[in-house]
């Protein structure tokens, strides 16, 4: 194999990048800015030695805690239970929520042998029966995983009657994955947030 | 900035890669094995040195002459004149040609500055004076710029009158580019070209 069609198949094994979406990448890397290839490649090489689970609240940082865990001027009473790290970035972007998060690492989904034990939620409950937190915001994405994991969620915490459960208004389009959503929907499903 | 930022900020430079792409590519990539992304990082820092142009048609090859150029087999009565070396790829993958190419680097296009002189069609007409050529074969991309190629190409040749010219049969897509055309249609542009 050639070293072009080694780079073609390598990219082609991202998420989301088909062979031609792979062609057209590794055509445009030999002709662009030798610095933005060295650039590209050191970022990947590093990018895992420099990015880690937050201790405390499970999503990505460079620093422990993670620097939403350690910001003063967060509302300590709420907190968001999200799937992965990146849909802290997304709800961050809607601008719409100042609380904590918890991410689980992911959705039960039995068909893809995810069960509840390898997800975070013995740390969730930890951190509720430490934490001073007065709603629990469940922010799973609008699927039939997701759903099952926020019922999981409500099952688990059905001793906590101080602790209000809420779940993100509908207004997600359904089956859909919550960081394709646009931040507009977004800011109102977490407005409209509902009792859950 | 964030080495994650960083990472997104850098793949989202790439062509057709969005931000939203961008960040899930990065995503991946934090989680996915190590030894992936050392493999990936590997090949993009060290393709631009492995991979030149081939100094008799101009496409991207690791030894010189390309294996097209120096392929004994191949019909060396026929030349098939592309814009981008990519396009050679797409051409052979339709199996219906077994002559020989020529990269061109580009289409003219004079809102974005591209005059013929940089095109390399002085080294389209040295091959044509010395080589035993009998059919020219233009496979620009059906574009705006693509047809003035091809117009061009028959200007300049317009003297070589035992030199049969001709153009891939439309059946392409107005507007498309070549490199996303299907091979069923691509095979039988090649079959249908007609005379230009």
């Amino acid at each position: 194999m050639t070293a072009l069609e080694n780079l073609i198949q390598t990219l082609s094994r991202l998420p989301g990048i088909g062979p031609k979406s792979a062609s057209r990448l590794a055509y445009h890397l030999i002709k662009t800015d030798p610095f933005y290839n060295r650039t590209l490649a050191e970022s990947i090489a590093t990018i895992q030695e420099k990015i880690f689970p937050c201790s405390v609240c499970g999503s990505f940082t460079e620093t422990d805690p993670c620097p939403i865990c350690s910001d003063a001027g967060r509302d300590r009473t709420q907190l968001c239970v999200v799937e992965q790290p990146q849909d802290v970035v997304t709800l961050q972007s809607s601008g719409a929520y100042n609380g904590l998060y918890h991410v689980l690492g992911g959705a039960i989904s039995p068909l893809d042998g995810i069960g509840p034990e390898h997800l975070s939620f013995s740390a969730l409950l930890k951190r509720i029966e430490t934490g001073a937190f007065q709603e629990l915001i469940i922010a799973t994405n609008p699927t039939e995983e997701g759903d099952t994991t926020a019922l999981y969620i409500r099952h688990i915490l059905k001793d906590w009657s101080e602790l209000s459960i809420t779940r993100l208004a509908s207004g997600l389009p359904i089956g859909g994955d919550l960081e394709y959503a646009d931040r507009i929907t977004l800011a109102r499903s977490l407005r409209q947030r509902v009792r859950f």
